[in-house]
């Protein structure tokens, strides 16, 4: 799982096209203010241990809107972080699981943009120091490792 | 060389601090309409041949806004596409070097946002099957490879 967290002043986006692996059901346009923007590429390691990831990431998602002091939450799929995707079955099946395990944080409002699509979208980041991190995630915790450049 | 090729209707920076790796005399603050945003992540492995780097992503740039038919070019670093990036010194001059290459070409407007600051910034991606593309490029001509993801 490839993560790239943005402290967002917003983040909105409008589905404009299915691709042939297009989530079907989905909210076709929403928009966040004062969000947590997170970037997802789910990779096809992460099919080795499906709930751990989900659960590693929730944990990342959990950790950063407390540092942040951020409510919203805007789970984004973003194929282009990484060269190594997962088959797309499994990145519905990731991402929903990401989604239902941050709402189970009934504090936190959690929206997720729908897989497949080409969406239209704008963001704004904060940029200050904390305001964009990467983080990669794998099944074997040893191989773990935070990323925070400039 | 990892390359997130957006074609925006806007993108919009403010510099806001300094990391300890900042550029100097720089641009703080600059937006385009209708532009190609290139994010750009210099890896090590560049460092083996420069050259053919700033070479291969001016190629890069040059073919996507023709295929647009956009004018206006926005280089923006972007540390976070890769986990294993060149030396700072080496990221600022394969920079500069694209940023001089593209500005041959004398109907593009090209700009570059600075490497090494902390930067908040606004970016809207138009949402066609063609406004998103990334693309690795490494000092071997052979091992180079285009991905195209929804
Ligand atoms: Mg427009």
């Amino acid at each position: 799982m490839r993560l790239l967290l943005i402290h967002s002043d917003n983040i909105k986006y409008i589905a404009q096209k299915k691709t042939p692996v297009a989530e079907e059901e989905v909210i076709l346009e929403d928009s966040l203010d004062e969000a947590l923007t997170v970037f997802c590429a789910v990779e096809s390691v992460d099919e080795e241990n499906i709930p751990y990831i989900i659960s590693k990431t929730k944990e990342e998602i959990l950790g950063t809107v407390e540092k942040l002091g951020v409510k919203n939450v805007m789970i984004y799929p973003y194929a282009h972080l990484s060269s190594d995707l997962s088959a797309p079955k499994t990145a519905i099946e990731v991402l929903k699981g990401i989604e239902e395990a941050c709402k189970q944080d009934k504090s936190l409002n959690v929206r997720r943009a729908p897989f497949g699509w080409y969406k239209a979208f704008t963001l704004s980041c904060k940029g200050h120091p904390l305001s964009e991190l990467s983080k990669t995630i794998v099944p074997e915790e040893e191989a773990e490792k935070t990323e925070k450049k400039n």
